[in-house]
Order: structure tokens, then C-alpha cells, then sequence
């Protein structure tokens, strides 16, 4: 099963897929489910949730697979699928995992940027069980932070990524949140009660709740402790978020010296309706909300008029987290009975906005002109 | 040492200040330094370090004060200050502490709210010793949270609050926050390497970083681990935050659904120019930065032009924190040379802004309007 850069990549053996995908790019595969699809349950079907890769998809063989761990640890290991699942505890989270891109294209249609696009479905949830990071780590008598152990480096075997001139996909996050008992982090081998599936992952990959999707490193190859983040391009050259006087002029400037993305910000969206339907009374709205670092969603806000006036919507809360460890999304819904302006029209134009806000009274800023940056990430402006 | 509800209060024993406050309230006493002096300085001198206080300033004795500690304990405890002292580690933190009504103003301005009113100084930073509430709990024997132990209710020693029927002031946290060893929740008897001032809470008083000044109770009296919040007016019936639906006329449906606030959010402003200050080139734009729950300021961002275009701001980083425990503001500068736009005229008008991304990607709301609430409370809008 090793791989190299030199190897031929292809697009030959990707797995099967739902057709009712929306397909934002081919090869890589990049899909995410119908928005009204997505908000039919808590937990998304497996095959409905969203599918972000940056290669081919490997196809790897269970029995034969090893995990590294390497870099600043006192015992590197090279660990069996079977070693992984028998010698460490069991753990199942459900966890949303939601792409830094998700909304992009609404960001796209302000002012264009680069990236896949995607609608406002590039995020689900799913039970994931595996073993935690922090068991593995401490098994291979990881150092301490004064030692330098800051960052928990991941490369995947998925060969093959345009952008990082054929290298398989790499990012890190850091030791405090790998080695964080309430962080959560898994090496996860199952995905709602299954092995994870070849587009997932299989047979393992990171689980990194509360963050953004692109840390969760599916396929993983290795774990290296380093005292430096991910070299990786995806760490270093994407995934950061610039004000709006950076562009691709003058980004080289910015790129060091801007941090990259970890925790994720509050978002929320409607899903039902798709925007310009049209409705008849009473009608009910549904959407997701979700914010990242464990935060509770703690209220969603829904306006008919634009956002001059709200309301509260109901949220279905079936995240029954702890503080600081809701990992999951809330989906909510909000019934239109009568519209008070209504009065000898037929037909009433109505604007839906909604917005969240989490534990930490963060809400979504209003216009997405005001979060507009180079590549497109993190768009949590209110959803019309 | 004891107080009751139905003794006299009076305004008649209040310490010392500062003359140069700005007072908002005087009696109870409110009041917030200079917005140019309280930038000149990471740690604040502690008598311009802001005061807001409920009640008259109690006048307590140090020999004979006890701290009580009961409720959900299998080891009920009274602690004098040299227990408190001698038991138990001493720890000292930097920590800005930031009242919920920061900017309530500027709230106001814009449509009236209740409450007092302050501008963009009622916040502080100092160095606070004292022990963990953590390894005092955990002294007590404090239950599970399966048994039951869900808040740490702190009520203080200053009777006379006039908002609840003279009883002392009272708030609480979740034993999450309490019992988080990063969580840092300290019961203080030193400010900046002193005995804690009279207005500040001498002899202990709670420091609860990252969550809203309300929590970190002066003058404590007593702790007690309940399944419940507190059922102070100043849990139960202050610091939440509404839609702008919600007024003196519908709010008592609310109050019971609307989580107490506790994190903060992110914040900044801009305290070096003063509005409508006249400039002359070059300048430098003086302001602060924070963000609650720990997260760190990541950019400050300044517009000159009412927030069309931003450049950085330079973070004066004093925070040495780590993940999760940035406790203290971040000052931030930002210089303006020459303005592009000046041509042939004499005089300009910029249009100054300021604010900031923490490290949840969360960025601060551009306009009042859209997170105004009846308290006025958490105002954490651009700063013009
Ligand atoms: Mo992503
Ligand atoms: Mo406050």
C-alpha cells in the first residue's frame, strides 16, 4: 500500500455515489445533497453527506493498512486497523462536519473568488466511532509543549493533489485541541455504525469536531508531533481568511503572516423554501444552525421582512452536548401561519432572512460585502 | 460581619476614587476611566480600572471574614482569608474583565434602552492573584455533575441592591466553567499585586475570565453548588440578550427561555482619536481588542473610510496566552502616514473604523441596529 508522488493518479476507481448529488466539481469529487434533503433528519444519511476531496480517492486495503505516528514521541508506532480498534477505547461522538467553503458561491456572486463552489449544503452530521488522538498520542509518549509538541501534523494517502503538485492532502491542528480530553478528536473508523465508506475516508480518518472540515484528514497515512503546523499547502496557502484590500496581486504578503482557520464561526441557512418559491399559508420554514468550538446554538432568529423585524424559530435540539462540547448542529423550524401585512393582496413578497447566534452571543454579520475575502471562506453572512 | 436585608444602607462610607472617572452612575457607584488613559497601558493602574457596583461599597473587616461554601458538598466549608491564603495554591492571572454593558450608549442612541449608561471604557485589564474555586470545590468535596452539581452560585456581601428588594448582588457560572482547570476561574484577594481595593471586592471577590464582569461576584460571601442558576434578579431578570421584538411590554414571556449570557463575544474600539477629533498627519489610531471564552484576537482591521476598505492594525500582543486562555485584551495601533485620497484640499474627512476577528473566525456586527436589545446589553458593533 505505499504510495508515492511519482504515481499515476486517476479517476478510474472512484466509488459509487448518490446521482441526486449536486455536483460542484467533478475530479476531484465535490458534491453536496439537495438542501431540502438535508434537513430531513439530525444524523444525514451516509450517502447524503457531503463529499469534499482534493484527489482521486484512494482505495486501500484494510487488513494491510498501518497508521503511523511519528515526529516528537518517545515510542513512534506503526499501528494495524486491528490494533487500533482493540487496543484503544472505543468512542462515538456525533459530530457536524461542516467545509471552511460552504456558502462560497453566495460569496462568488458578490465579488467572484477562487474555489469550488458550493450551495449552502456543504456541511452534515454523522455518529462517528473510532479511538481518541489523544489515547493514540499519549501510547506513543508524545512530548510535552515545552518540549515543542504544538501541532498534530496529518497526511492522508490520497495522491495526487493538483494544488500541492501531486502530494497526497496534509493539515494540522494543535496539541491543545488533539490533547484536550473535552476536545473530542478521533482516529474515527466508523461513520453512523459502519465502516466509513472509501469517499469518507476508509480506514480511517480524523475526526476533529468544531472545527473546519478541511482539519479532519480522511485516509489518514501518518501523525507527526511537530513544533510546526502542516507544511502542507492546504495549511499554509489556503484556508485563511484576508480583509478585502488582499487579492492575488499582493496575497504572497499576507499568507505568513495570517493565521490559519481552526474553530469555526456561527453559521445558520434556511433550506426550506429555495429561494423565489412560492408559498401558501400556513408554511414552515427549516434550516440547520451550528457554531464551532463546542459553543451551543442558543437562539435562531428568523425575519420575514429583510431583517427589520424578528422571531424566534424553534430549534429541534437533538445535540444533547455538554458545555463547550456541542458538536452538532440544531436544526430549526418556524411555522408562517398569517402575514400581517397582508391585507387586500393576493400575493405578498415576503424577504426570509435567518440568522444564529451561539453560546458566546456571537451572531452572523448582516451583508456578506463586510466578510468578502480572496478565497472565499468562512461566509456566514445572514442567509436570504 | 453579618448583614441582613433589612439593615440600613447608605451611600455614607464609600472609598476613595479617582476624580478624573467619568462617572455614569453615582450611587451605586459607576464609573470608567478615560478612554485615552486606559489604553495607555496593558494592565490597567487599579484606580482607574473601572467600577461597577449595585449596591453601597460593604465595609468589610479582613480578620474577620469568612467564606462560606455549601450547598451540593459532602464537606461544608468556612474559610477564613488566611485559610483561603495558606490551603490552597496561589495563582495569578492576567484578565480583562468586561461588563456586559460596555457601549450599552451607543446602544441607546439609537433607540432608548434601560440601564446605565456607558461608553466604551468598562472594561479593564489587571493581574489577579488568589486560589482556584476549582481546588476550594473540590476541598468541599464537591458532587457530580450527575449528582446534581450544575452551577457555583456566588452572592456578595453588599446588601442594598435596589433592583432585588436590598438583597446583596448574586450571579452564577456553570460548573463547566468552575471546574475547568483551563478555565481559570480564581477567587481573588490581590489585584496587581495588592489587596484586592474596596471597590474591587477586598477581601475575595470571583475573577470568571472570558465571561461577562456580571459573573465575577465582589465582597463573596458564599458559593453554593446547586442543580440550579442563580435566582438572583441579576441572573434570572438582567444580561440577556433579546431580538428587537421584545419590549417592557412582552418581556416576561422571555426572561425564562433567554439563556443568561456568560461568554463574550469579540470586541474592539477605537479610543486614540476621540470622534470628531481634528488630525494632523501622521496619526496614531489607539484602541483595544477582545474576545471571550478565551479565544484569541487574531486582526483588528481599521477603515478610514467608514468601512469600504480595511487594512491590519498592529496588535501590541502582551497577551502570552494559549489556546483557549487568552484572557486579557490585545491593545492595537495603526499610523496613518498620508490619506490617498487627499489631493488638493486642505481638509478631510475620514470616516474611522475599527474591528476585530478572534480565533472562531467571529467578527463583530457593523450595524446597532441589528443587535439592539432591551437591556443593551453586549453592544459589540464596529466602533465609528
Ligand atoms: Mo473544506
Ligand atoms: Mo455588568
Amino acid at each position: 500500500m505505499q504510495h508515492n508522488n511519482n504515481q499515476n493518479v486517476s479517476f478510474a476507481n472512484e466509488p459509487y455515489r448518490d446521482p441526486d448529488f449536486t455536483i460542484n466539481f467533478k475530479a476531484p469529487f465535490n458534491a453536496e445533497p439537495r438542501q431540502d434533503v438535508l434537513v430531513q433528519q439530525f444524523i444525514t444519511p451516509t450517502e447524503k453527506f457531503y463529499v469534499r476531496n482534493h484527489a482521486p480517492v484512494p482505495d486501500i486495503n484494510g487488513e494491510s493498512y498501518a497508521l503511523k505516528v511519528d515526529g516528537l514521541v518517545g515510542n513512534p508506532l506503526i499501528l494495524s486497523l486491528s490494533d487500533i480498534k482493540n487496543k484503544f477505547e472505543k468512542v462515538t461522538i456525533n459530530a457536524s462536519i461542516q467545509c471552511a467553503g460552504n456558502r462560497r458561491t453566495m460569496m462568488s456572486e458578490y465579488k467572484k473568488v477562487r474555489g469550488v463552489g458550493w450551495g449552502i449544503a456543504s456541511l452534515s452530521t454523522a455518529s462517528w466511532s473510532g479511538c481518541r488522538l489523544k489515547d493514540i498520542l499519549e501510547y506513543a509518549k508524545v512530548f510535552t509543549k515545552t518540549e515543542g509538541a504544538l501541532h498534530a501534523v496529518f497526511w492522508g494517502l490520497d495522491f495526487g493533489c493538483p494544488e500541492d503538485n501531486g502530494k497526497p492532502y496534509g493539515s494540522s491542528i494543535t496539541m491543545e485541541k488533539a490533547m484536550d480530553l473535552d476536545g473530542d478528536v478521533l482516529l474515527a473508523y466508523e461513520m453512523n455504525g459502519e465502516p466509513l465508506p472509501r469517499d469518507h475516508g476508509y480506514p480511517l480518518r480524523v475526526i476533529a469536531p468544531g472545527i473546519i472540515g478541511a482539519r479532519s484528514v480522511k485516509w489518514l497515512d501518518k501523525v507527526t508531533v511537530s513544533s510546526q503546523e502542516s507544511e502542507s499547502f492546504f495549511q499554509r496557502r489556503d484556508y485563511k481568511i484576508f480583509h478585502n484590500g488582499v487579492d492575488w496581486n499582493n496575497v504572497e504578503k499576507y499568507w505568513d503572516k495570517t493565521p490559519s482557520l481552526q474553530e469555526l464561526s456561527i453559521q445558520s441557512a434556511i433550506c426550506i423554501p429555495a429561494p423565489n418559491s412560492t408559498l401558501y399559508l400556513p408554511f414552515t420554514i427549516t434550516g440547520y444552525a451550528t457554531s464551532g468550538g463546542g459553543r451551543k446554538v442558543e437562539r435562531v432568529d428568523i425575519s420575514l421582512d429583510g431583517g427589520e423585524t424578528w422571531d424566534y424559530a424553534e430549534l429541534m435540539g437533538e445535540d444533547k452536548g455538554v458545555c463547550n462540547k456541542y458538536w452538532s448542529w440544531v436544526l430549526f423550524k418556524y411555522t408562517i401561519t398569517q402575514l400581517p401585512q397582508l391585507q387586500n393582496k393576493d400575493h405578498q413578497k415576503i424577504r426570509l432572512v435567518c440568522r444564529a447566534w451561539d453560546s458566546a452571543s456571537n451572531t452572523q454579520p448582516k451583508d456578506v460585502k463586510d466578510i468578502w475575502n480572496l478565497r472565499g471562506v468562512m461566509n456566514n453572512c445572514w442567509h436570504f
